[in-house]
């Protein structure tokens, strides 16, 4: 091909709208707390899986399609299949764990931490494609399941460094029986989306929806008035003897809180978990405790970890019950999040530890000896790999964000020496072994 | 919904053709193995990227199309463009540098671990969906650069714990010079992906084509002579100088594989490195040395980690020229081979390191937690959540492969004590402390 011909064949490098690229300065805190996370997850004997990016459309949006068909990307393959992106990874868990009955132990767990693909209108903090966090407990219906859950949601936030998260709490059973008690079960669904949009629209808008759904003011009030708190720190249970009483009185739901109520304090982590009425979830499957996760210095963000119990998961595919407990970690909202919170975890990207320059081609053997060992004392360590300017290799090195430099001579390798220079004190410290260059970093660093 | 209606809306769990699930047995050791190569990658400098899973069509294929074509994922979305499913992490990571180039600094290494997409029929050991591993050090061209891929390629195969590999090099330049010197480089692409097939249709085949692409047997022979090596143990330089020979003398190309070759002794792992001229990779974009890797114990998955020296990656999407030396490594494929061999690798998919029987529920507090003193000790730890009979709950335990069983009474827990099994000896120990017990497990274990 001719230049000309090239320059004119050049195309727009570009990302499809709500689409984007993580250069390694988000990348790498991202992958860092997914690795945490999924070490912290196993250390509760979670399991990790993995399902197909792409599925039966049918298999996905169940027989019936509806609302969420506009949403997701499908498409017919080059077999004629009709076959789409997942747009969760709840739905692709419900169709496993129906196939797979046979091969698995019940009470399963099981994490699931990977990207999902919605059509929707990208916003601000809000992409086409992004990465969720999912764990459950599937095959048990009591409250050390629910309490498990809860509590390694806690303990991931701790694991992730986040400080300032608040779990809101509600009983999706309990406000059935409270909806009961009012005689307004019936609408129970159409009431749970209103409601779910409380934070979103206010009350006032919401207590007219209501008044709409239940044909009645008085009703609509009563609602409202379950749902909302006048004393945000009301403790625990007195909220839940409050809504006890609403319901009818007591009865196995509350008892269920109580208890979970119990375990969380027994474990020292209660404070972190309030009762919130208000927290409805909108979906349909969930049947017990439901919960949304705030950060409390930033609650603009919404919630940025969901999930409650569900009875009846994968319904849509065998006959078998399989009740469960799970929650989502909304990875890339957390990550926005703590980049606006200015989160030292999301602003240690540096590419190495340390960086050999390169003043002499002819050492570079020796670059590449020093760097192994270097490397096998556990640091991250760069052969700059070109004989530059060493003006060059610094900025290199700044834009990578690499804290120290090596540099070495001929006459410095026949000594066994070698010259550490802190990039960002532009302290140099000569006539060093390589052991102490290792034991200095590493003293500056962790 | 009635049972009834329920039964009959049943839609069958299946995953669509050349796609497949991941279950824990095969996702912990796929997880274990990725999650050692990025920290591996990590501590040579090299950074982690993200590009999305969608593209433009023609972003992915280039104004042309072509054979590809027919081999990707690709549809119209919502808003009738025509978008693609990334077919390798070449392409997207030409893409991503020329569109980014102002934000990185050269050299610039990356890595990337994650799913590609390919419409080809299914066969042993391939799938529609797989993952691969690739990294790449662009912007440098010099022995230095090619060395540091290779020595990374080393490291990683011993870091994986992957034993008999051998890494087998040529050199495209080279290869060029004696086409050139045989007066058929203007057939050299024919020639190349005729080359590239003798593994799979032998030395008589190969022979017969290029003999039709040169039109002539007597050059035919030359390539074949060139290709082949009458002795598999003759030494790289031996080698070496024939093909220099042959190809009408030294020139830069016979000095870069002997500064190359001189680097891998330097550092002590010349001996996986084989010059084997009939490597050529079948891909136009290669210019410089070429590589594959062969398990030798099992020759006949073919290479499970290939790549070679492009000099001009982006051209499609920049005038700059963005020289640069990468590899890719075939993860399902190598982790198939691994199965096959019954490596350890492959066999170590516990959910966790010991489970906390449930023989009394009123205890659940307590068996919460020693569990997270446990985890606290680095063990990862399961509580079973539900009381039952200890023989289902040994079973459950069994068949998640966990090796040790806590059991404790309400008196053991008055004196702080508990007992250890062991599930596979079967041996058990009364009487320990929480320590202890950690101690004893991981003694046993790591």
């Amino acid at each position: 091909m001719s230049d000309e011909t090239k320059a004119r064949s050049i195309i727009e490098p570009k990302v499809l709208k709500g689409f984007r690229d993580f250069l390694p300065a988000m990348e790498i805190p991202k992958k860092a707390i997914t690795n945490k996370l999924s070490e912290h997850f196993s250390s509760y004997g979670f399991v990790p899986i993995d399902t197909p990016v792409l599925e039966y459309t049918e298999v996905l949006l169940g027989k019936g399609g509806g609302e969420t068909d506009k949403q997701i990307f499908h498409f017919k393959d080059n077999g004629e299949r009709d076959v789409a992106l997942r747009f969760d990874l709840t739905v692709p868990f419900a169709r496993f764990l129906a196939q797979h009955q046979s091969e698995l132990a019940l009470p399963f767990k099981r994490y699931h931490i990977d990207k999902v693909w919605r059509g929707e209108n990208p916003q601000k903090g809000r992409y086409r494609e992004f990465t969720q966090c999912d764990f459950d407990i599937v095959g048990v219906d009591n409250a050390e399941a629910d309490f498990e859950i809860l509590s390694m949601m806690d303990s991931s936030f701790k694991v992730m460094g986040v400080q300032d998260y608040q779990f809101c709490l509600a009983h999706r059973g309990l406000f059935n029986a409270f909806l009961s008690h009012l005689g307004v079960l019936e609408q129970s669904v159409e009431i749970l989306r209103s409601v779910d949009k409380l934070r979103k629209i206010g009350e006032k808008e919401v207590l007219a929806t209501l008044a709409q759904i239940t044909f009645s003011e008085e009703k609509a009030r009563s609602i409202l008035a379950y749902i909302t708190k006048d004393n945000p720190a009301e403790p625990f249970l007195t909220t839940l003897s409050r809504l006890s009483e609403l319901a009818g009185g007591e009865e196995e739901h509350t008892q269920r809180m109580k208890t979970i109520y119990g375990y969380l304090k027994r474990a020292g982590i209660a404070e972190h978990f309030t009762l919130d009425p208000s927290i409805t979830r909108g979906l349909d499957y969930y049947t017990g405790i439901v919960y949304e996760t705030f950060l409390t210095s930033l609650p603009s963000f919404g919630s940025v970890c969901s999930g409650g119990r569900y009875n009846d998961l994968a319904s849509l595919y065998t006959k078998e019950r399989l009740p469960g407990v799970g929650s989502s970690i909304g990875l890339d909202r957390l990550l926005a999040a703590l980049e606006e919170l200015k989160s030292p975890i999301v602003g240690t990207a540096r590419s190495s530890d340390v960086v050999i320059l390169n003043t002499d081609a002819a050492l570079f053997p020796d670059y590449d000896r020093i760097a192994r060992s270097l490397r096998s004392q556990g640091l991250k360590v760069d052969v700059y790999l070109v004989q530059k300017k060493l003006a060059a290799q610094y900025k290199w090195a700044e834009t990578n964000a690499i804290p120290f430099a090596i540099l070495c001579t001929a006459e410095e390798l026949e000594g066994q020496t070698l010259t550490l220079k802190n990039l960002t004190s532009r302290e140099t410290i000569a006539s060093l072994t390589i052991e102490e260059a290792a034991l200095h970093i590493k003293k500056e660093l962790f």
